[in-house]
């Protein structure tokens, strides 16, 4: 077994969000539940994006702004996930490249590429309705065993489970790395991801994952409860490492018996917080992956997904490396 | 003469911005002068952006910026500007009309829209690189005499001087606002497009024009000076109101006699100063517009300019109506 030439492969559909601020009567006048991901069709994209409000349009996709952030750290990251030929396909592909990703599934021609129309809140809290167009055309052929085999870990999203084509690529991968002798890395995505794939998540983590990451409300629904605690005694001992994002109140690491608890990173305002969660696996996964302990990875995730917290949009605006001396 | 229905209209470039931080370095290794606009051709367009780092992408444009923070502090704002058929159109066009500015040219179909790569260096200045694409093709069939009758400011950026037909619309939209006994306003917009056109933008200025808007290396260009006070003393009585924007130093208005001198805004942490100008014109012209006297439409102008310095974009992310009330 030669050692790894990337850190971290991610595999995710590949989105361009339009983020826009709107009140929470936006929200319930078109039936959508904060904090939550729902799927939409062509026609129910066209009619939300026709009463949004201004917004902005960022490259975006959990997985790939996973994958962007482990480059800004200075790590090798490398992104499976396809794009449309039309010109926000271009610019996903610009944005994770010019990141330093590497990025080679050709786009498909035929669908448009993936649009997440992310409404944010004034608590800052976003609320995303994702139009998988091109992303569905994703499968088991576009994995690069290569590349997978090459990398120490490979970081699957929990949203790759709705395309069913996708799902089949999700597995492929998870072979690939676990043949490979390399860890699996999983995020439950969104609660509602969980309501629709609750077994099927189960049996992976009980199966071929080694780091989970789930935030609060995630970790909640896969077990049905409403408490934090005793969804983390479940979740104690179903894999190597289960990391459960809190918001303000930081981050915990179960790990064997051992829970390790870690303060979230000071944020001077809180202006949006799409991509936190995926900044945080970015930086948990860059300091697995390059030889910090597991209360120095949460940390780190922490200080990456504050840097994110502070404009609109889910990906860091200037090189996250700058994290590393503090 | 029947009272104006629209506030202002206004006739510009419609672009999409991509803005993206780089360092120095990237400037000179490109040849780009920091602070100016510099226009590009579609193949140096695809080189640059080739080079550039991760960006966004926001709606733009000098003039339409403006307008939409006229319609963001409550007034009725139009803007006439033509965009491609491609997605960067549809983008352009939803927000532009979801900011509540009324907005009727027809896309063109052949040209993309125009696009504008914009550097934005640590010190949060912005270097523009700006390819006009389906922008060149606005002209005097374009300009709507009626709304332009109805408006009680028409505001031209200098910008429009570039494309040989735009620059004929420009003038149609001129005459037409001075035969409804209505107001010119007019954007000097860079110091390289003056240089481009001096001698015609004074001829405006000694002649249709009402107000002007400058920034301070735009005046002293006009006048080929290094000296601020030499330009505001030549300035002096060219036209009814010349409004100097001096960025942290706040802005100077010359009415008659007499120089209006208003400090800058507060603002906690300047990222970006894209569209600040823009910004600022559109407080001002809201005054103007309803009944503030100079000194007051100075300090608005400043207000709404502090709103757009804090992220990066050209436009307000919410409401200026807000500023209204402090």
């Amino acid at each position: 077994m030669s050692a790894p030439t990337v850190d971290v492969i991610c595999m995710g559909n590949a989105i361009v969000d339009v983020l826009a601020y709107a009140d929470e009567t936006f929200l319930s006048e078109h039936g959508l539940t904060k904090g939550t991901m729902r799927l939409i069709d062509a026609q129910q994209a066209a009619a939300l994006y026709a009463d949004l409000p201004p917004g902005i349009e960022a490259s975006g996709g959990a997985a790939a702004n996973t994958a962007v952030g482990v480059a800004s750290l200075g790590g090798e990251a490398a992104f499976i996930g396809r794009v449309g030929t039309d010109q926000l396909g271009a610019v996903f592909t610009h944005d994770i490249r010019n990141a330093g990703v590497r990025f080679e599934t050709p786009p498909a021609s035929g669908l448009p590429t993936a649009q997440c129309l992310v409404v944010v809140t004034p608590d800052a809290q976003r609320t995303l309705s994702t139009f998988l167009g091109a992303s569905q055309q994703l499968g088991p052929a576009d994995v690069d065993v290569a590349v997978i085999d090459s990398a120490a870990v490979t970081y699957l999203e929990g949203y790759l489970w709705d395309p069913p084509e996708a799902k089949e690529a999700f597995r492929a991968a998870m072979l690939a790395a676990r043949g490979a002798d390399r860890r699996v890395a999983f995020s439950l995505s969104d609660a509602f991801c969980v309501d629709r794939f609750r077994d099927e998540f189960l049996d992976l983590l009980s199966g071929p994952v080694d780091v989970l990451f789930a935030n609060e409300t995630e970790a909640c629904s896969l077990f049905e409860v409403d408490s934090l605690p005793i969804a983390l005694r479940e979740l104690r001992g179903m894999c190597d490492i289960a990391v459960v994002t809190r918001g303000a109140d930081g981050s915990s690491v179960l790990v064997g018996g051992e829970q390790i608890d870690v303060p979230a990173a000071h944020v001077d305002s809180v202006v949006d917080t799409t991509g936190a969660g995926d900044l945080y696996a970015a930086g948990f996964l860059y300091g697995l992956t390059h030889g910090l302990d597991l209360r120095a990875c949460a940390e780190l995730g922490g200080r990456c997904a504050a840097a994110v917290l502070g404009h609109l949009g889910p990906r860091p605006q200037t090189p996250l490396s700058a994290l590393l001396d503090s």
